[in-house]
């Protein structure tokens, strides 16, 4: 299998509800400081490590777009065209968005927060569609049928979202010869490398993606991977890894 | 004839090259501190008086990307489609690129260089394909054939590549009924601006665009314009175009 093809994956940096432990999901969270410098050294490894890009793939949340903005301004890329897409978004987090992790874990138990959070296809309770926090009320999403966004989703929904973008537009692109690069979320990203490495149910609930620390996929010609790796040393990707890990638990 | 859209049109904050005196064209100046603070509140004023978007269109020159992008973060509208195209491009200042407008000035006379920046036709002297100022070495014109990628430009010449995109694209997203806002440059603007309300060749050149003060067109049903006005008061305006006319002067 040889290398055809590089792209870049990133997880958005700190967001303010990561910062308060508060279950995010859809909810618009911008960065918070520690968010907008890690976002800023992800763009710095990039350019140091002489990678470039032709096109960015994003979500319609705003951590991940200024994320990705960041990272073109280190990178001197303001020019290369950026998608933004809802299917590139967070996993929904129903009823629990909002809400502060240790505070439900303390409510519900730590192991009812680690089923909702990292079982592979129970969802959480689902937003009514009347509830403020509904997508359905947000103008981003006005342009698409109730039906089809979400009030909560199980990873697994969130694999059977993502994927469709990933074959329909991001493939087609990586093939054209563009260098993609990809600003998302801890479980849009999950979502697609349990795809690209034929992660198991099991096992994906627990891979945990670092913030900001850029993970390269190369892909063969029939884009499967060759091999990957962050742009980062092994001390900072364990650190980054724990950080993440361990958000969620009562304390 | 009754208003039947609204677009917003947006000259970016000041430019490092705007501040330091030069000319700019198609050179990829950054915001100077002053243009960023410019963009936020064009941003402030829009969202002040209710405004929002469902798409935008720029440039591939940083700092009219940038003026949107503080703008969309004023208005909490990162997610919105955002479409860059070198037709909303600045005039390409040809040999003057990077050239300071007072030493110019001095040098070949306020005279001369008040015809390279202000005749409608007569071009400034042209870059050669090898000069390293030509935009045919950057990436992001790597794409287009060499023919269509100016070496310099007159304001005629800006009018004739601004009105395709206007045309192609721009003309019929707005049909469709999103509302647009465009961020560009004071000679894409006026090139825009002089189709829309039929301005002469004459008088164009002598027409001021202050920068980062939305400025609205309301147009019929044909795309006419009904009417136009800027979303600052008079006395803003005045000062603003003030300040962009006299640039290039000798002082």
């Amino acid at each position: 299998m040889a290398t055809k093809y590089k792209i870049a994956l990133i997880r958005h940096g700190e967001s303010e509800y990561n910062k308060d432990n508060r279950f995010c999901g859809w909810f618009d969270a911008d960065l918070s400081a520690t968010g907008l410098e890690e976002a800023k050294n992800a763009g710095k490894m990039l350019k140091e490590q002489n990678y470039t890009f032709d096109i960015a793939f994003t979500s319609v949340l705003k951590r991940a777009i200024k994320t990705l903005f960041i990272v073109q301004e280190e990178m001197d890329l303001h020019w290369i065209p950026v998608i933004r897409h809802w299917r590139l978004n967070e996993r929904h987090y129903g009823g629990l968005q909002g809400l502060n992790k240790s505070e439900t874990a303390a409510k519900h138990g730590e192991d009812q927060v680690k089923i909702w959070r990292r079982s592979y296809d129970i969802p959480p309770p689902a937003l009514e569609l009347s509830d403020p926090r509904s997508a359905t009320n947000e103008a981003k999403y006005a342009q698409y049928d109730k039906a089809v966004v979400p009030q909560c989703e199980c990873l697994k929904d969130t694999v059977e979202r993502v994927l469709p973008y990933w074959h329909d537009v991001i493939v087609p692109t990586i093939k054209s010869g563009k260098r993609v690069v990809i600003s998302a979320h801890g479980n849009s990203l999950r979502a697609l490398i349990k795809y690209l490495d034929n992660v198991s149910d099991e096992e994906i609930p627990e891979l945990n993606v670092p913030t900001a620390i850029p993970l390269v996929y190369e892909l063969d010609e029939n884009m499967r991977p060759v091999k990957h790796y962050y742009l980062a040393d092994e001390a900072q990707v364990k650190a980054a890894i724990e950080k993440v890990a361990n958000q969620g638990k009562a304390k």
